[in-house]
């Protein structure tokens, strides 16, 4: 039998077979094979280090990299603050004036940048005495490293820290156009930016965060009035957004309300956001921003613990305001104010600005929550005042600013003191506030600082609006009546913010849950667009 | 002559002449020598270095600031999720309930930082029993890094690690409002908002991930169920997004669908996205979020081959997940379906969040691409059974959450074992699945983690939202039917989240190409608009 | 009497009075004390370190970790790049072709991601010949880091310099996507896309980013023609934005304009923006995301003040550009342009990507001016050559590509040579510029490069597209009329972007400043909508 199947082999028909059956078992058997050779091949992560420069490295090597990486990360998200207000600004405006805000903030945003180049760096950070910085203009006489003008060695890059400074001057700028939105002049717009970015923020700067400020050193006229601290502002509650803020009253004083906007004293009130998902947005996107903002104030990523704490302080103080703003106006109105608690948060950024290093998360709440008190009553302020501030920025900034830096006389808790290139120094220079023992010194330093950028800063402000508003024609300040009732997109910038398809790319639905169409005449209510 | 002409000099004319050629020459010659000292002045960058300080750094001195900077800077693009959230939840909605999701997310980010800090924290990484933790209260207690309490240093700055940790509590219950979305009232919001942020979300977080937690050490009761492996969750497919996702899913059913939605098996269908842009820009903002959310989980920049690692998978996965989910629809409805590409790929993010670290970029893109399956069909399955889900996230997060927490069972190479402070610890606690050889013990220990998750947590959540359903009025659950026929943004919030002002900001065309204006008395066809 | 008062104390009532006062104090002070404590405890936030491990680290163990980081942090950026061209494309676009766009980034992306995986990044960084590189197919064979096909270990984990060249590679691929807006077919999409991401870009990047490639090394049979200086792109004005531009070009020619665009010189002109809030923000997004793009491409965090340098160069140049293109087009329309300050800005950043850490600050800023005075003519050639480029990519892209390209050959300073992974190397291969003295070698090799991308890139995209123009039905590359039509959102992805429900969602307001409602039958106007 075995033998007779074996024989049958030789039979042509039944090799031919075999063959075939062979060829199919050895392809699935290769198949499978394969199948499993590249499954391996494909899920396979050989990893083995393959050095091959060696370069021998002392640990000092690592201090400036790792600091410009954090100055450099940090100025990327101040930044993209700019996003967010340009959002939240154009949210909380009028459809009519958005195009307007966009265009405002790119333009101040190139503009801020040539000019701080030019000599607005040179103003604020240069070396030269208490009130203004006079090297490095245009950059020029740059060091590897910025050294306080030859001072004390950052370990940040010289390039790195001229863009996180940068980003500061321009979020001040931006500030200041919030109030203004919707009647400003772009060529007013211009003249008063060019006074904000190139002189007003880089000199205040100077006096508090530059080489030999004045405030940040001695407090100059007033160091008898507070010898035993000197005014103290970590990332700018004062420096950028009181400054922002004034300016922006001013700017809102000089240039009245906007044609048609009334108050609620006169029967009025504010114009609708008119897009809430867009602010909300831009809020969200500002609140990121400040983890560049405050953090990246220590300017140094070895300050490890500093660093830390002062991002979860802003965390904290911007939840306290964003809660603590809605909770104080819910029983009022009755509503739950998304407008409110963004400015709410916002307000607790502004105010743990000043503060964030040297304050406890628990401090943190407890400020924060104080600001989301502050921002609803300050509008309530300017609503009173008729003063037109669209976004609320006055209130946001102006005066969570000055609570935010007075904030610090009182919560300072006396465990730490200032961030070097080599980490944290708690030793020399503590801040001490009212509530933890520290007597009155740092609240009356921080005060003489506050009062000083209020007085100076707004009186400079006004000044200038009040300049530019006498200007003629297109100069002037305040947009014409004509163009501004025309609409400023549409006058100023050509187009309006919104042009949609009827039908293709947009559709809508009435009330009674019907979708609208349109005929050739009038628009109708069909059962569906699309 | 050459005397003739010299002797000309003597002239007064002559002598005029010269001088002015001869001035105006200088002038040129200066003018141009000035030029290039301007040109060469602006364009000169000289660098040097000043070093003014010295300290002496010891190599160990960088740990803690590399590891602290990774912590901080990915903790800063999970924060920023909620802007994605924002965007995408409302995209997907409709226009009348868009106010509302802004809302929610801003007040529960601001709610849950401060129960985070107030207890969540405490019950999730306190040290305390297998259960729940019970140290650092109000952040009381704490240290410079965090400890795993006491037991293992971490390297990184305790504030870094809470904020870390609060912004990953934030997102799942940014999550678990997706599926609630339009009929929730704020009341309502907030009673399970304190719920799922202060209680659910950390307590089980610490089963997982909290010192001594039974999930991640020792399996507890089911430890002879699962005697060599532990449960492993890298970044939360498990921990965040299952839970987010099948709270959500208790939401959903405990509030039943929003008024007037219909469902695919009595002849209706989902609601219409009402800005598809904006959800898609949305889900990229999750996507980039994503980064800080997986890489950051290593809590370890020295880690430097894993973050690379985690990063590149989670990239792959989530392209996977985009592509095979397009494709699947397809044949079906023959549209390329941008909601489908976007739950696509953000259900390939959700299952790579588990085993980011331990799988190969093969075995990514494969379980990306099952994940891509997974959530069209879970989309399908709520439909089918008439549950209300308008952005889709149980079907994103809850299903797509399951899989990728099995999935590490199966796909993990057993090259990589956890990351430690000082780098990648490959040698103890290696993960091998059962596509490497590893058997079915890793698979089993996910399976009852996941399984663990969603019997307890959907359990207790169904619980606590059926409770909330019992309340009276406007602490009901669900916003009472007049208010929400009425719209939710206009009885809750006060506002419509859009309001053009026509002809100025806003214009549209017809079908016909032709610009639509107004008269003053109704809408008809014009030549331009604006 | 005091004995007296004493014997009172006997009285019950008196004693009774004495213990409520008592315990009445006693409660107060306690509640005072407690509340002090309370008060130091909440704000109490005691720092100490707890080093439990401890690993002894040399110097050296930092730098992988940091450049990791870096570039981890970089690639991020430039992968949220895509939400900025999203958003920008978008709202340049018309509302009616807004989902493609939304579409067509986010399956490109996924498309990308895994072919880059699968073979582009082998093409691109493999170890091969000059013109193509052939290892690291599906990645295989990768190692902890990647070492530039084991020539030079760049001590970047290999996985996270994947993710940067990835983001690299999706960027040239959604640039092209930008100008064949509206009339492309999805499916058409889909096969060109194939070709950029997976062959054009990757095999052209080799050239001049590849190991080995003939454009970085050698240039190859143009060797004689510069003998002394390579192709050098630092960040890609030619590998990435003129690879992109000009394959746009090409796709942009294949398909004609869409239906209904006319152009100026027939009485027509660019379609107006649908929504310039979105694209304001977009470009704002991208000038965000460059700064993964350029400062990244250091690829070590190491070269501080490289990255310092190419960060702030990036900035100025930025300015530059945005200022210039609105003043340069101011005169003609006496417009404050938004959409050409915000193309202007871009083709700044576009045009210092290449020279970015060679040239000064002031440099960037004229080469910056340069750009933006090239991309409005840019966008005028177009317009005359009736060539519709809906969001001006081939001027922004292509052109201020080639721009940047030679303006290196022109600007750079002969003081920077090239990064490496252990800091800058300032001393072999420096560049210098004609302006800088160096002649003319490097503008020869810039122009030898720009010219070799646009024959050859050109060229093979013009074959590519005419060849995909000529499939039959759904897969030609310009969708089909009746299609184009009927809208292409809703033709190819079956749903419009924007679905608004009026009044509850949605109103407006009239030109008399009315708020229009809407009744049973037609819109009228009527006093408030909501």
């Amino acid at each position: 039998m075995n033998r007779f199947r074996l024989s049958r082999f030789k039979e042509k028909s039944v090799q031919t077979r075999f063959a075939v059956l062979l060829s199919g078992k050895m392809i699935g058997i290769g198949a499978l094979l394969g199948g499993i050779k590249l499954f391996s091949y494909l899920l396979d992560t050989p990893a083995g280090a393959a050095p091959m420069q060696t370069v021998a490295h002392k640990a000092g090597d690592f201090v400036s990299p790792v600091n410009t990486i954090w100055v450099l990360v940090t100025a990327f998200l101040v930044f993209f603050m700019q996003a967010g207000f340009m959002a939240l600004e154009a949210g909380f405006a009028r459809s009519r004036e958005s195009v307007n805000i966009m265009m405002e903030c790119i333009f101040d945003t190139c503009l801020c940048g040539l000019l701080y180049f030019a000599f607005g760096f040179a103003f604020q950070f240069g070396l030269g005495n208490g009130l203004i910085g006079h090297s490095f203009f245009f950059l020029h006489g740059m060091t590897a490293s910025y050294t306080y003008g030859g001072l004390f060695d950052t370990k940040v890059a010289f390039l790195a820290f001229f863009l996180f400074q940068f980003a500061f001057a321009d979020t001040a700028s931006t500030v200041t156009s919030g109030a203004m939105v919707g009647r400003t002049s772009f060529k007013g717009d211009i003249l008063y930016s060019i006074c904000v970015s190139g002189f007003i923020y880089p000199i205040f700067g100077h006096w508090v965060w530059g080489p030999g400020g004045w405030l940040g050193n001695t407090m100059g006229w007033f160091h008898s009035l507070s010898p035993h601290a000197v005014f103290r502002d970590f990332a700018g509650s004062t420096v950028v957004h009181t400054v922002g803020g004034f300016i922006a009253l001013a700017g809102a004083i000089a240039l009245g309300p906007r044609l048609g906007r009334t108050f609620k004293r006169d029967g009025g009130g504010p114009t609708a956001p008119h897009d809430v998902n867009i602010a909300a947005i831009g809020g969200v996107i500002l609140w990121f921003g400040w983890y560049g903002f405050n953090p990246g104030s220590t300017l140094s990523g070895m300050d490890w613990v500093g660093i830390g704490r002062v991002a979860a302080n802003t965390t904290l103080a911007a939840c306290a305001g964003g809660m603590i703003a809605v909770l104080f106006v819910y029983p009022r109105s009755k509503k739950w104010d998304v407008g409110m608690s963004i400015n709410g948060f916002l307000g607790g950024l502004v105010a743990i600005t000043c503060p964030c290093y040297w304050v406890s998360p628990a401090g943190a709440i407890m400020l924060g929550a104080v600001a989301g008190i502050i921002v609803p009553l300050g509008i309530d302020l300017l609503e009173h005042f008729r003063i037109d501030d669209p976004i609320g920025a006055v209130a946001v900034h102006g005066f969570a600013g000055i609570w935010g830096t007075l904030s610090l006389g009182l919560f300072a808790t006396g465990q730490y003191g200032l961030p070097t290139p080599d980490g944290a120094d708690n030793k020399t220079l503590v801040v001490k506030g009212l509530f933890f023992g520290g007597g009155m010194d740092q609240l009356k330093a921080q005060f003489i600082g506050s009062l000083t950028c209020v007085v100076i800063v707004t009186g400079v402000a006004l000044i200038i609006m009040f300049a530019i508003k006498q200007l003629p024609g297109s100069w002037n300040l305040r947009l014409e009546r004509d163009l501004e009732l025309e609409g400023i997109d549409i006058t100023e910038h050509g187009l309006p913010a919104y042009h949609m398809e009827f039908g293709q790319g947009f559709s809508y639905t009435t009330y009674t849950g019907k979708a609208v169409g349109e005929t050739s005449e009038v628009v109708q209510p069909t059962k569906e667009t699309v």
